[in-house]
């Protein structure tokens, strides 16, 4: 799908990164940037990530084919209401959100059957903020989760897929339930757990980490408040993962407290393989193109 | 400390880098390497980390003015019985290893009081294996504990500080107790959670994760063997750690449960904040040169 004129709501690292991809991808595209720092949006001019700024919110949707929410998720209910009564017929809309359960349902009760909306999750970012560290290449051969509903019609399903691939991404599709209980374990929980593990520490072994240390926790380096709106969001799948988690490390103390040093070691072992083997193929898809 | 002949028990990562980096810091030194493996000696050899080859123990630390035991840590009481009667006198041995209480309990035990035993622990590595990872640089700008004990002679501990300190690294000393209970918290215990993170996993999770799991989880894919010595010597302390850990995750978790938006921001961006202190001195110690 090449849209002919390009909302994007929100142009921070994700939203600017778009901007960019697309300036290569689609350059007949134009591309309008609507937030609430001009400085922001100036910059994103100047970098190209986008043609026009806007502080308006009706003004950056109207007459464009396509919109993006590139915000974080608190903010996509108000956002929502705010644009459904501007949208164009035929209007593609998605979003970058990292949970979405939320954003699905508040789709379906507020906008008009007469726009499309199909949520979309690239898992592709950095621990850093703001439209000065976007990149054209952020998304390329990372994968991208849709979400279709049963409501969602093949066109415009079709339509977001091939968007995400103009941009570089591979597609998959799951369902919301599946993606929020998916990304809870594998995303969400491992941020809780990272924060944690620096919440807990004493100045003074915090003086002693190696970069393993700052390896272990660096996702816990992303802004407070993004990460507030996805945990409380996915706080029931976050329980489940939690639990989880601290099955797995009961097991674990236990080998230590009766001293089974064979057991400990294979699960050592076990973890370390699965891991490498995760890593070879992100390697290989990442090196796909 | 200038050694005229250094042996160095173990040529993997840490023993072959030291054998590089004292190359170009002492290059009249004459480096002998044991091990259990030809092939990794005459890599090491190859590679100019040693300068001969042994696989018996007695000859190669025979004549040595230094030693280091560069082996798992499991390996350490073994290694020190059967080296014991062979050290020159006023010999220097030291070792790398990732806990420090059990070794100082050992050398002196073991060691006659004609050598002089000071524990070491370089805060430098990789989760990669083997002298062909070796580099001469590894140690520059790093950490190294020294654990003198009451007992420790004051020219042993001054020269196995201008030892490490020749070798690019800052030194600094606890006692053995300290080291252990805070490595506990900032190394063991990290890597422990990491595995743990990988292990709770389901495959169709793991499939979606991105760069931010992979970070998080490095740690893990060190060696089962070697940490599940660390784990099994640090058993008591990484308990500690633990219940401290749960603690914080607790109230993380009863701050999601009670829906608190404005206390779980202030502790997740407290945490980021936390870490970017860290990074930013770190990045100054490593910039020191």
């Amino acid at each position: 799908m090449q849209p002919r004129q390009l909302t994007i709501l929100g142009v921070g690292l994700l939203g600017g990164s778009i901007g960019l991809a697309m300036r290569s991808a689609a350059p007949r595209c134009r591309i309008i940037g609507w937030g609430h720092r001009l400085q922001s949006l100036q910059l994103a001019r100047q970098m190209g990530a986008i043609d026009q700024a806007e502080t308006d919110l009706a003004a950056a949707v109207a007459r464009s084919d396509m919109v993006i929410l590139c915000t974080p998720i608190g903010t996509f209910e108000t956002i929502l209401r705010q644009i459904a009564s501007g949208l164009s017929r035929g209007c593609l809309v998605t979003d970058v959100g990292s949970t979405k359960r939320s954003i699905v349902r508040w789709a379906d009760s507020i906008l008009d059957k007469k726009v499309n909306f199909v949520a979309s999750h690239p898992i592709a970012g950095s621990d850093r903020r703001g439209v000065e560290f976007a990149r054209a290449d952020l998304f390329k051969n990372h994968l991208c989760i849709v979400t279709p509903t049963s409501t969602t019609r093949a066109t415009a399903l079709k339509a977001i897929g091939s968007f995400w691939k103009m941009l570089g991404m591979r597609v998959a599709q799951l369902s919301a339930d599946e993606h929020d209980r998916l990304l809870a374990d594998v995303s969400h929980l491992p941020h809780l757990l990272a924060a944690a593990l620096v919440a807990m520490q004493d100045e003074p072994a915090l003086r002693l980490c190696g970069q393993g240390f700052l390896d272990a926790t660096r996702i816990a380096g992303g802004d407070g408040g993004l990460w507030r709106d996805i945990l409380l969001d996915n706080a029931d799948n976050l329980r489940g993962g939690m639990t989880r988690f601290q099955a797995e490390v009961s097991r674990v103390m236990n080998m230590l407290e009766s001293g089974e040093p064979d057991a400990l070691r294979n699960w050592l072992s076990a973890a370390a393989q699965r891991r490498q083997i995760l890593v070879d193929q992100k390697l290989r898809e990442m090196r796909a193109d």
